[in-house]
């Protein structure tokens, strides 16, 4: 085998990878279309540095330029595309989640725990209730969440507490738990009644319910959610309106993922 | 100015950002998860070149490695992300797309053009009819498809021809449009009546209209459409039913585009 092989990659490598991507990440609702010099300063790379990067993006077809700004293409999609259809929860949640969307009138959503925040890696609605618009790939602290706190009740204590001391514990509303002592104890809770319920943390007149997705080896994979207006529902509404379609999904889910 | 900033990008440096990209594209549903062996066979990469980017990858958090296997992580979906919320078109079309969907009780998908490719960028269903599971992301050859032939007569007619003859055209089916004189007088007709209807021609029992989404430059930026099995409508009544709903759609699209 080549000497090589057993080298990690140099820091410069890896390096110019991780710029190539953060050049990607740079454009966004607010950055849709850049100069060379709005990348550079999004960036903080150099000019020079910058150019190159984005002339590779444009010849690898990711990037597309015109006069004097750039733009992502949607072939950067199927970088995402690649781990979506490589994951067995993306394809099996979908007609289950369908179900529950329906039942409920809410929308319902699977997410995957990313270090410290969810990621979403599914999405339904079938009516347009709320505000905030939440796709696949977009990110929110788990800690603060429904469906975060399903994933963290699922980790092992140490790996628990490594992710709490890395979040950044703020009030987001006046509801907000950020007590040390509180959160451990609602994670202890979640995990004691297999399902998470958050009432207003995040963003007032937002709650939700989650409940734990499960892969063959035993390990909280996954959490699905559903979530709606809290003007709409009490707490308990909530739990009776919504727990139970998730529970049926959710144990669909787990059926399927032990057959893979 | 820096010198190099004149120059364009090495080859070398080009291809190894090309390299770490094909590393991503390589996984999915056959492959979610591979060994160094692996990868390196699926990319046509030496072993200890795939070993270098799967090490880079799993340095910036893309991809995770048990014991001997490496996998994509969801982080993967913030490069997917970028492009969806930099893309107007993207945030603006979903709340007339979901009364598409519920109107028709059929999916209702937005796509754009990538090279001879159509690429989904929403996608929504109120009912799951369909075997075949399309996903943001996901590509079809634009010829055989509803979309695809809105996007493609929306182009000036050497754009037009440049895409046809790197197109491979081919019978998906028996009904498939495959010369090239018919399908150019396929486009002709899409673009005088502003709409196109593929019935079974890229699969059995698959058929769909489309209309175009017009940006404020007047240029066709998207393609809308409804697609259900052929047999609970025929050409007519699909006609009937899905143009109406989704012209009115698109002509809200079209207007709140235009005042971006």
């Amino acid at each position: 085998m080549d000497e090589q092989a057993h080298r990690p990659p140099s820091d410069s490598y890896v390096q110019s990878f991780a710029r190539g991507l953060s050049v990607i990440r740079a454009f966004g609702p607010q950055r849709p279309r850049m100069t060379l010099t709005e990348v550079a300063a999004a960036t903080g790379l150099t000019r020079a540095g910058a150019r190159r990067i984005l002339l590779t993006l444009v010849q690898l077809g990711y990037v597309e330029a015109d006069e004097r700004r750039f733009a992502l293409t949607p072939r950067i999609l199927e970088l995402g595309y690649a781990y979506l259809s490589a994951t067995p929860l993306w394809d099996l949640a979908l007609p289950y989640m369908e179900e529950v969307a329906e039942t409920t009138r809410e929308s319902c959503s699977v997410s995957v725990l990313d270090g410290t925040d969810i990621v979403y890696i599914l999405r339904l609605s079938t009516h347009k209730v709320m505000t905030i618009n939440l796709a696949v790939g977009s990110r929110l602290p788990a800690w603060a969440t429904s469906m975060g706190r399903v994933l963290l009740a699922g980790l092992p204590e140490p790996e628990q507490d490594r992710l709490l001391d890395a979040s950044q514990i703020q009030a987001y509303t006046p509801s907000t738990l950020t007590d040390r002592t509180a959160l451990k104890r609602a994670l202890a809770e979640v995990r004691a009644q297999g399902y998470a319920c958050v009432v207003q943390e995040l963003e007032p007149g937002l709650q939700s319910v989650a409940v734990p997705i499960v892969d063959r080896s035993g390990r909280v994979t996954g959490a699905m959610n559903v979530s709606g207006h809290a003007n709409r529902y009490s707490r308990e509404q909530m739990l009776d309106a919504f727990l139970p379609p998730l529970r049926r999904a959710a144990g669909h889910i787990n059926q399927a993922l032990q057959r893979r």
